[in-house]
């Protein structure tokens, strides 16, 4: 009898975002999946974990996830790498959670916010579903960022008839055609492209219409209303832009 | 000295899924607000939190809500009501929230999902910052039911450079235009426009990329990826079609 696999949103930072479920399968799940794909080293996910969880004596597998190239190479530390090689280190991660699966060992695989929210989780699916056909795998969702964000600025996304855009830093389409068609426009990782935003939002008369949240519940958070004084200093990986299209957030 | 509006996310319908920080909260407050927005008399939002925290002695606000006309009167039970009447109730509810925080009580006001997405909170919230300038008013994010139904279908929402957009039922304008342009479009409480929706997404061949889900978490919960076969039984209030228009959903 195969283990199941757990793919657990953790939240945006806070350790106490965490869900009682997450909480309930950490505490007694033996093998740690832990994604790190940035140059750091430490892993956030890991160290949140931490925070609200005993995970001494755990097993913990470190999937070094190398970053897709993007778009826009900003202030963010990318190494950049063909498919080929992202491929390679997907499938030698699956294979570490395929062989505890296979002993009959429960793996929970820990993700930053949400695992359906643009997480790296999802590159390793397909990879998983081929070399294990029926494997059981239970998500969990978590807080995400989006709505951690608009918790700390104290704002809704939409409320009624509107409607939300969500856009990832990477996006390559028309920002102006969808700051047009929706009410609330939401920039994920918006540091990388927020010299080039900027102005657009500007030349629209949106410039006070927004909020950028940078580490959301983390002790080093960032809220910033007034979008023309972000400095560089301000920009960071996990930043969040919430641009309010028709009426300005109401400032608490 | 007042005291001070916690306004808490309390997930889709299953407790485990409440955070830690929502739990630690209400346990120690000593009055809540809950919500009946509909005929049924009891409050959900009440009952999950009765499954996860011992709020016996805990005060209660119940505050009615009456449903918003909507464009669209299909299988929801809803009292539509003139604005002045829904002003009236909201400021009433207000009232009530205003007189325990100047007596220096805390509050919680517990929401259903996350505050940010779709809540009735922030129509109560202009009136309270009227009423009671500097109100401390703290948001705790919850999970979505968006995030939630994604879970339990198995299903990403984006990756890497893809688009998210979220519409509300009583969206006006063209979805057609919207599918265009986003790799994912979720449809808040669908029943009561999905015999409106089937044929437009029949029509542009992307009735196979579709999962619906009901009532995620709940006992009751339903998922149907051929959404063709989708009766009357299975629309509920509480349901969200999620539609992936480049590539269907790796279904599990």
């Amino acid at each position: 009898m195969n283990g199941k696999l757990f793919v657990i949103g953790i939240g945006p930072g806070d350790p106490e975002l965490l869900t009682l479920k997450a909480v309930r399968i950490l505490e007694r799940v033996p093998t740690l999946c832990v994604p790190k794909g940035r140059e750091e080293g430490t892993s956030l996910a890991l160290s949140i974990v931490r925070q609200a969880v005993n995970i001494d004596g755990t097993d913990i597998i470190e999937a070094h996830f190398p970053m897709r190239k993007t778009r826009n190479h900003g202030s963010e530390k990318q190494q950049p790498q063909g498919d080929a090689q992202l491929v390679q280190k997907w499938e030698s991660t699956a294979e570490e959670i395929i062989s505890r699966l296979q002993q009959g060992t429960d793996v929970a695989f820990i993700t930053l916010g949400d695992p359906a929210i643009y997480s790296t989780f999802f590159y390793l699916h397909d990879v998983l579903l081929q070399r294990l056909p029926g494997v059981a795998i239970e998500f969990v969702p978590g807080i995400t960022s989006v709505t951690a964000a608009a918790a700390r600025a104290g704002i809704s996304l939409g409320l009624g008839d509107e409607n939300i855009a969500i856009l990832p830093a990477t996006y390559a389409g028309d920002i102006r055609t969808v700051l047009a068609g929706f009410d609330t426009v939401v920039l994920m990782k918006v540091h990388s492209v927020f010299k080039d935003i900027f102005p657009v939002l500007k030349e629209l008369h949106l410039e006070d219409n927004c909020v950028y949240v940078a580490r959301a519940g983390m002790p080093d958070e960032r809220i910033v209303f007034d979008i023309g004084a972000i400095t560089a200093d301000d920009l960071d990986y996990f930043s969040i832009l919430i641009v309010r299209t028709r009426r300005p957030h109401a400032r608490p």
